[in-house]
C-alpha cells in the first residue's frame, strides 16, 4: 500500500531565487495521494472509481527545495473507513551532486471513491489490514476529529470585497490579490472536475503573491491549515481565487485565500465558494534566514475581527508547537 | 462588466535575458477577452455559445516585462454590436519588489459569439449599457471602422516559398523561418478550435526567431499590426507558422507572419490560409535601449514590392504617432 | 542502483484518439536515466558533474499506454566504464481503474559525466559491483558494441533538401515537415545544455506529423532506431527539427529525423548537426489494429538511395526479431 515516485524540479516550478513553490510541493502530495487511493478503491467489484480529494491536514514545509534537486515523494494508505480513506505523503528533497537529503513535507490526506459513472455517488472503501490495532486505533481517532471538523467547517462565507482605489502601503487592500483560470482538460486528467492539487497550487501562487507585494521580499511557503474541499470545480468553469493577508506576526504572514467557481456557459448556476484556506508564509534573506515583517495596516471592524482570529491561530499553533516539543 | 487578474511571469515565459515575449501578452489578453465576452453572450436564453476571436486591433508594446514580475490584466466590454463585441484590455507590470509599475500594453479585440451546438451559428450578443451617449457613438464608430476593414481585407494569399539553399546573410531567405504545431487539447480548452491566444504566441515565436536570426541580438515585439482571423483551427489540425522580413527601418523589423492550418485526418479539405500579421520586432542592448538594425538584402520583385508595401506601413505609423503627440 | 518513478498519463501528453505519444515516454525514460547516472557519477570526490545522454540503444514501443494511465518507469544501472554508463529502463503501464498492467517500453541509454565547471571535461565513473562475472562480461560486450558503432556513425551529413512547390501525394516532398524551437529554461534545468530527451520528444513530434500526414490516420511510434548525440545543445540555441519520409513497407514507414542547431547569439558558430535517427511508426484503426500504409513515391536517385538503404535496414531487423523469438 505504498507508491513512491521522483521528480527533478525545474526552472518552472521555482520563485526568481531558485525555491520551489510550495505549490509545486502540494501538487505532487496530492497526485500521489490520487494515485494510490484510485488504485486502492477499484480492487474491489463495483463502480469503477475515483479517489476525490475532500481534506488536506494543516502541514509544515520544513525546508526549502531548490532546483535542480530531485523530490522524492512517498505515499501510503494508512486508515480505511467505510467511505474514506486516509493517505500520508512524505516528500524527501535530494541534491543528486551532493547526495544530501531532507525532509521537505509530511501531509495526510482523505479521500473519497467518486464512481465515474455518477460522480455524486460515493463507492465503499476496501479495508486495509493494520500492522497493529494500536495503528487501527490511532487511525480511527484521526478519522473521527477530521470528520467533525469537516462537518463543522462550512465553506467560509466571507465576501470578497474589491480593494479600494488607492490603498494605503501594508494595509490589507494594498496587497490583495486575484486570478482567474479557466479550467482546461489537462487540469481534469480522467474526469470532469479539477484535481485537488491543482487548485492548491493555484492558491499558493496567489498567497505568494499577497505575501510579495506586502514585504517586497523573497517569501516561501512555511505551512497551510487543514483544507477541505466542499464543492467540486467542474470542467467548463472559470476560478476566481483571491488571496487577503487577515495576520502579521513578528516573522509571518497569514493569508486567506478563498476559491470561487463559475460555469462560463450556464450562468444561471452562479458563483459558489469551492475552497478556502489558510497560508502562512515567511520571508527570508539571501541566506535563507527569516526576516522581519512589516506591521499589517488595519481599517475597518472586518479586518479587525479578521485580524483577531488571525492571531488566535497563531497563539494555539505556537502553544501546539511547543507542547509537542516538550513531548519529544 | 469587468474582469481583472493577476499572474507571476515565469522563466519560461521570457527569453534569455529575462524579457517576456509579447506572445504571452498576448495570448493573456486574449484569454481576458474570452472570458469576459463568453459569460456576457451566456447571460440570455439560446444555446450556450463561446466568444471567439474574429479581430485584435493594432497594438503596442509600451514597456518590456520581466520574470518575477507579475502582470495584471483588466477587461472590459466596451461595445456590443448584434452580433459581435468589443473588448478592451489593459496590462500592467508591477514588480512586486519595489512596488513600481508600469503599463505595458492596451488592446482592443472583438469577439462573435459562436453556438456549442453548432460551430457555424453565429448567436445574438446581449446589449451593454453605456455611461453617456458620447461613449455608445464612439464604439460605433470603432464598430464600423473595423467592420469595413475586416471586409476589405481578406486572407493575404502571399505565397511562402522556401528560402534559397545558401542564403546570404541579412538576406530574406537567411532569416526566413516556419514551425509546425500539432492542435492539442489545452489549445482548445472548451470547444474544438484553438484559442487566438494560442495562434498569437506561435506568431510571436516564429517571428521572434526571425528577427534575433537577423541581428543575433536581444530583441523584443514593439508593436503588432491589427489581426483579423479568417478561419478557424480546428482540433486535429497541423499548424504551419512562417515568419519573413518583409521591412527593416534603422531601428526596427517587420516580419510577415503567415499561419496556414491542414487537417491532418481529413486530408482531402486542403490547406487553408487561418491568419496572417505584421509584426514589428526592435533590438535592444544590454541596458534595455535600442541598437541599429543591419539593413535587409533585397532579391527580386516580391521582396521590393513587400518592402515598399512595409515602408508605407512605417511612415503611416509613424506619421499618425507624431499626429497623436501634437494633439495632447 | 535503482530508481523508481510514476506518472499519471494527460491529455496533453497523447494524440486524440488518447494515445500517448511515444516522445513522452522517451522523455520519461530519459529523466529517470538521467536522474540515476549523476546521482551515481556524484558519488566520489573531484568536480561535480551531470550525467549528458550520448546514445539510446534501438527500443520498441511494446503496447500503447493511454491518457489517464499510471506509468512506472524503472532505471537501473548495469554497466560501468571508466567514463561512461549504461542504464536500463523499463516503462509499465497500469490502468488504475482496473488494475491491468503491460510493458510499454524497455531501454537502454549511455551516459558520460560532464563537470559542471567545464562542460568539455569527462569525468571517471565510480565502477558497480555486478550480481555475477557473466553479468559484468555481458555489459562490457555491449559497451564495445556502442562504442565501436558510436566511433563509425559520425553525425549523419545528409542534407536537408526543402521540398518543391506542389508535391504529388504520398511523395516524400508532400509529408516533408519541419519545426523550429527556442531552447528554453525548461529545456535545460541542471545545466547549460537541453535534456536529450527533450530532443527525442521534438524528434517524435516530427516524426509523427510526417506519418500522419502520410497516411492520414491514428499513427503510433513504434520503434526507434539507435540514436547518437554527437553534439550538444546549448542554451540560446534555435533548433531546427526536420522530418522525412525514407521507407514505406506493407504496414509502417521509417521517417529520418534530423535535428539542426544554431546559435542565435554567436551567429558566427554556424548551424551544425546535433543528432539524427529513424522513427518507425505504423497506422493504426479505432480497436489499435494495424492498418495498411499507402506506397512511398519515390523522385530522383537520393531518394532511391535512402529508400533502398531503409528497406535493408527493415529486412535486418525483420530477421534479427525472427532469430530472438526462435532462441526463445
Amino acid at each position: 500500500m505504498t507508491t513512491s515516485q521522483q521528480m527533478i524540479m525545474r526552472p518552472d516550478d521555482a520563485n526568481i531565487v531558485g525555491n520551489v513553490h510550495g505549490g509545486i510541493i502540494l501538487k505532487m502530495i496530492e497526485e500521489a495521494g490520487c494515485i494510490i487511493g484510485t488504485r486502492h478503491c477499484n480492487t474491489q467489484n463495483g463502480d469503477r472509481c475515483l479517489a476525490a480529494l475532500v481534506r488536506v491536514e494543516k502541514t509544515e514545509f520544513l525546508s526549502p527545495v531548490f532546483i535542480g534537486e530531485v523530490a522524492h515523494v512517498t505515499a501510503e494508505i494508512t486508515y480505511t473507513s467505510k467511505h474514506s480513506l486516509e493517505v500520508q505523503v512524505k516528500v524527501m528533497a535530494e541534491n543528486i551532486l551532493t547526495g544530501a537529503k531532507k525532509l521537505a513535507n509530511k501531509a495526510a490526506l482523505w479521500y473519497v471513491p467518486c464512481s465515474l459513472q455518477n460522480v455524486d455517488k460515493i463507492m465503499e472503501v476496501p479495508p486495509i489490514k493494520y500492522d497493529s490495532t494500536e495503528k487501527e486505533e490511532e487511525g480511527r481517532k484521526r478519522y473521527e476529529t477530521q470528520k467533525m471538523e469537516r462537518l463543522e467547517t462550512k465553506a467560509r462565507i466571507e465576501e470578497v470585497v474589491p480593494p479600494p482605489p488607492n490603498p494605503e502601503k501594508h494595509s490589507v487592500g494594498f496587497s490583495q490579490s486575484s486570478l482567474i483560470h479557466l479550467v482546461g482538460p489537462s487540469d481534469c486528467t480522467l474526469h470532469n472536475y479539477v484535481h485537488g492539487g491543482v487548485t492548491m497550487k493555484l492558491m499558493d501562487e496567489v498567497a505568494g503573491i499577497v505575501a510579495a507585494r506586502h514585504c517586497n521580499t523573497n517569501i516561501v511557503t512555511a505551512s497551510v491549515d487543514a483544507i477541505n474541499f466542499h464543492r467540486k470545480i467542474m470542467k467548463g468553469c472559470v476560478v476566481t481565487v483571491t488571496g487577503r493577508l487577515t495576520f502579521v506576526s513578528n516573522k509571518s504572514m497569514e493569508i486567506e485565500v478563498l476559491v470561487d467557481a463559475t460555469s462560463l456557459v450556464e450562468a444561471e448556476k452562479g458563483k459558489y465558494r469551492a475552497v478556502s484556506a489558510f497560508f502562512t508564509f515567511i520571508s527570508l534573506d539571501k541566506h535563507n534566514r527569516p526576516l522581519p515583517v512589516p506591521p499589517l495596516k488595519i481599517n475597518g471592524e472586518e479586518e479587525q475581527r479578521r485580524f483577531e482570529e488571525g492571531n488566535a491561530r497563531y497563539l494555539h499553533n505556537k502553544a501546539k508547537r511547543l507542547a509537542e516539543k516538550q513531548q519529544q
